[in-house]
């Protein structure tokens, strides 16, 4: 009879209805090691959390998140708040000995990364940080091409990260645009999967040249806003952000993070080119890779528009789900982040992006923030 | 306090994975007018329903679908079996005040489907025929703006369902390969999903004129097969199919559907010009409708790729889900489907595409049946 | 010393520009066997094809198409007039000795191309018809794959040439929508070159079933119009047409042709499916060709992009102009038929598309119309 | 009596036959102030250059240039040899009160540039250079609207140069390889492109923060190579450059040239987002142009596809050539320059992108030069 792991989730909102859908679906899709029971969702305001426990599938609601890292009937603890509580409850999460899933971005900076790593590694946990772009199963193709040598030796990563909403001068300012809670903004908000997709696929970063920038610098506060009323409050982080840099292994990188590109809704852009491929991917064609292959006749070469929705194992992850052409979306991606760490919890190994990656990401991040203050290089 | 409603399933395969996600999944993302109980799968392999029933999240099981359409707990009987039985599931269930929700082709031939709209019609339940495709987002949003004259008088409708799988003379014969099963093999089976979107979003065909074709007349017989032994049979349907015609509006209309189309996976390629506007619709884009505007200004005309992801009731169903961009998959069009089953059972109200629309549905396949054999055109 | 070839155009409008410029550039980009004197351009009214010979580059002008066909000084006749003159035309300059280079279709019907056929063969001239997107490099590309077996055995031939001009009904009343001068509107006219890549790419035509079709039914005339009057006049052809068809080796064709799709501007659309790969092309992509391998490793497999700019003999015609990537346009396949065709001349070989191309080409166009006339399939 | 232009060349390999191709070409298709005589072409071997003039349509032919700059027969002289011959010619030229036409970029550095300058200001002659892709229909189309604000308030301007010849250790150290005949490589060759549409669309560079690279520091050499022997020479520029910025008004730049892209040929894309709406550009596709315009309805925006090759003046240039859909290559952009700068002298107007222009250009790939080798931001 297999074990069953019982997860607490805190936070409620819109990561927590994508994780809530994760726990929920994996093991409708994925033959897990362990049952799943969707234990306590945690969340400060008493009334909401409530309405999301009933609406998303949970048994219990709690309010005080000490609850659930420390109360013994839960055996994973999922974190989905803003990012400026992740260290905290992660480090006592696994200091009570819980496998811990924390959404990325891990911290609010390379300290508290440290901090987080070296717990949960001293605790021997399980701990995973919720990069879940690894898990469409066309870039997790893309890992396993690049593995195998279909690119030769790498030359470039070129990355754009371009959403829009913040174009609208309306926009409020919410956790994700000060500094206190988010960190770095933009930067640390979606430049994070960028510089992630780039260790996963690519290498580490040697050396970094950035700018970041704020193009509106004061927005309507939120909470006033909700109210009818209507105050400025200052925009104390980057709402885009830049940088050029060299990897270890000599590949060159150019990585940008905006939400001030009109039109571009969650593009996700990434061209790989080495001496044998090439591979350019977007996610708002999440389902499609596209692959250049050096050694393809040279009268019919071109890139391949791979739809990835083969069945039967042929292509990573989504042979789980539908017959081919028939394309899944992005809560899938949580889906296949949460099936691994179920099994990686059972067999108690590590399971890749661990604290650790989270850790090093943290440490770009801080050195493409150093470089754009002090308008130079800086190595890591 | 909401009232439940109890559904019962008969099938347990493909479709029966994608339905028992839906009746899972929509209480999760829409807001129901009613509670959703997965009361009984039915299949009749015992040990495979049992194993379904576990997976796929139903609380009790069945072999017996009798069982199912007469029992007084269940409100809902849901059909996705091989299309010879729907018939006589689908008429006992409405006898017995079921709502009833069946997978299409509604049934194996006109006869059949007359029987139906009138027991179901006579039954006074709701009936609703499972062409999921009306309920992706991007074919909704080309419902609304043809419906608001953005096309103004229409032209052309062209259309092209293609995928690969028969491809391959190794692929068995399945029961859609079979007459007594299938009705009209591929014709039946994809043709039509698109003479339904045709209906939906053009007009009503008046006259066809048909090519049913068979190109690989024997296959291995799927259970023999099963057995590790290899026995040919006869394909008795048509493994491909094409008719043009005329619909009463005028309009002319190109269809076609086959599985012999290497490298189209579910290629539902859709082509509408008006003297307004057009659209272009590919199932392999889902989240997109291109759509050309005959009225933006003359020098920046130009196909627009909507993608279909917008919040909050800027485009259909969609909003219900994630932010703009970040994408939705084939699933969710059941959902979109058992959502609005829900909403009428509860209201009884008719939510289209009504057993009528079924039967509708499959006078246009026969008219194209019978214009191939006789080799002319036939009126509706 | 090179021998020189002079030529006479009859014809000075659109096509006149389009093959004037492909005399005066063809030999600056290839190596002809001859060199090419732009001898005399005839046209009726005197002073448009003064201008037209100093815009265009020829030495001389007339006014009366028997001086050119009857010069003891021009070698080859290039007819682009109207349609109904087609016929009178070549037939006299095959007499006289010359070759000819003729524009599509070939003629008003079969007889008269039957007739012109009989003609050039019995004169021993070289004689082409101006199917010019034969020598598309892209097209010719698909053209070698096909002969090296890349798709295998061809299920499907399924084509459209869709353009948008007739959509706004004040578009007038040329000739190309009048019988006596054009024989079948935009069947002759634009279905003619999807019918002439059919059959050079995948195979004869056997049976078929076709629907013509006029959507506007009077237009103003335009002669009236030129004038600032404003007459209506009767559209005497199909100004859209479609057909259905079997091939001599079982391929399943459609096609349709029209000029009432908004937005598609020259919208050549052609798919060929088969048991080893898939093609596809798009005129206004006239650069590319999308190839679907089939041998392909399973979880790489996708349409290929092969941007058709190869240089140095890779892929046909396009290594004479400029580097990858570089581009050409629509003008550059009169110039590939002019360089063929002026080579055939001097070697005295047949060159394809010859008249008997063009004459097959016709039995189609009117199988076509008896089908759509009668309301039933027409063998060939 | 229009009156008529001598033109003398300099130079006659691949620019030499885009050149000649528009000296020819631009009479036949655009209403010219003056006529056109292609008088002398010159290049340092005599055999090749009297190969070239007859192949290319030139008169008489020279190997010495001081000939062609002080014929009193000439009246423009069209400089497209490699980088470091031009300031020396063309100044020679201006002195002796030719017009010149000068590829790009305009000099092998600033100084150079500036005395180019300043020597055709003060001669008061025509003075261009030649950056070709300015007049492509597309980015004509799009300096328009941004123009008349379509895009509002610009954000930033994203842009990479990509090819892939490079990518093979085999391809020879050829001129664009060398410090002394071309400058700065790839920088230098195809960045100067980028910033050229940057300064042309957006706006001026402020700052940049730039890294130049050699991926391959040796390879064969050409002239030994054609020898049949083979021997290593060092690459002594870079052979990919890339670099961030910010221009004067705010907008943030990123951009990249690169010749290791394998897959892509002649991959200009470039991406602006403004406040009000974005464009975007890729060579590839030269008759395109996408445009997401923010002013559309809320559920049907996305970027349009627009085919740029509207006729009658809607779009620029384009209506020239042949009817909506046909497409032109990249042969064209060149005929638009020679077209433009013809009427300029005629009127002894400017015609941009001047010799400034060409200065200014120098002074960002110099910055950016700069930049790299001192590892920080420089200031314009």
């Amino acid at each position: 009879m297999a074990k069953t792991l019982r997860v607490g989730l805190i936070g409620y909102r819109f990561m927590g209805k994508a994780h809530s859908n994760a726990w929920r679906q994996a093991p409708r899709f994925f033959n897990l090691k362990a049952n799943v029971e969707l234990h306590t969702i945690c969340g400060r305001h008493a009334a909401g959390v409530q309405a999301a426990r009933a609406q998303l599938g949970w048994q219990k609601s709690a309010t005080d998140w000490h609850e659930i890292v420390e109360s013994p009937l839960i055996d994973i603890v999922d974190i989905v708040t803003p990012t400026n509580f992740h260290a905290e409850m992660a480090i006592a999460a696994v200091k009570n000995g819980k496998h811990v899933l924390c959404e990325k971005p891990l911290a609010l900076n390379v300290k508290q990364a440290e901090a987080m790593f070296a717990a949960a590694h001293k605790a021997k946990v399980v701990h995973m940080v919720c990069h879940n772009y690894r898990r469409i199963p066309a870039i997790a193709l893309a890992k396993r091409m690049i593995g195998e040598g279909a690119l030769g030796r790498i030359f470039h990563f070129h990355a754009r990260y371009a959403q829009d909403r913040l174009t609208d001068p309306e926009y409020p300012l919410d956790w994700r645009l000060q500094k206190e809670t988010s960190g770095c903004g933009v930067h640390s908000d979606i430049n994070s999967h960028v510089i992630d997709l780039g260790r996963y696929l690519v290498g580490e970063f040697e050396q970094v040249c950035g700018l970041l920038n704020t193009f509106i610098p004061e927005r309507p506060l939120a909470d006033v806003l909700a109210k009818g009323a209507r105050r400025m409050g200052k925009v104390t982080v980057p709402d885009s952000a830049m940088f050029i840099g060299r990897m270890e292994n000599g590949v060159l990188a150019n990585v940008e993070a905006t939400r001030y590109a009109l039109g571009r809704k969650n593009h996700i852009a990434i061209e790989i080119n080495g001496s044998k491929g090439s591979i350019y991917f977007d996610f708002e064609d999440m389902n499609r890779l596209k692959f250049y292959n050096g050694d393809d006749p040279k009268d019919r070469r071109g890139f391949r528009d791979i739809l990835v929705t083969e069945r039967d194992g042929v292509q990573p992850y989504v042979g789980h789900w539908w017959p081919p052409g028939h394309g899944i979306g992005y809560e899938h991606t949580f889906i296949h982040v949460v099936a691994d760490f179920v099994n990686a919890c059972v067999e108690g190994k590590p399971v890749q992006p661990t604290f650790e990656d989270g850790l090093k990401n943290q440490r770009v991040l801080a050195a493409v923030e150093e470089s754009s203050q002090k308008g130079r290089w800086v190595k890591l």
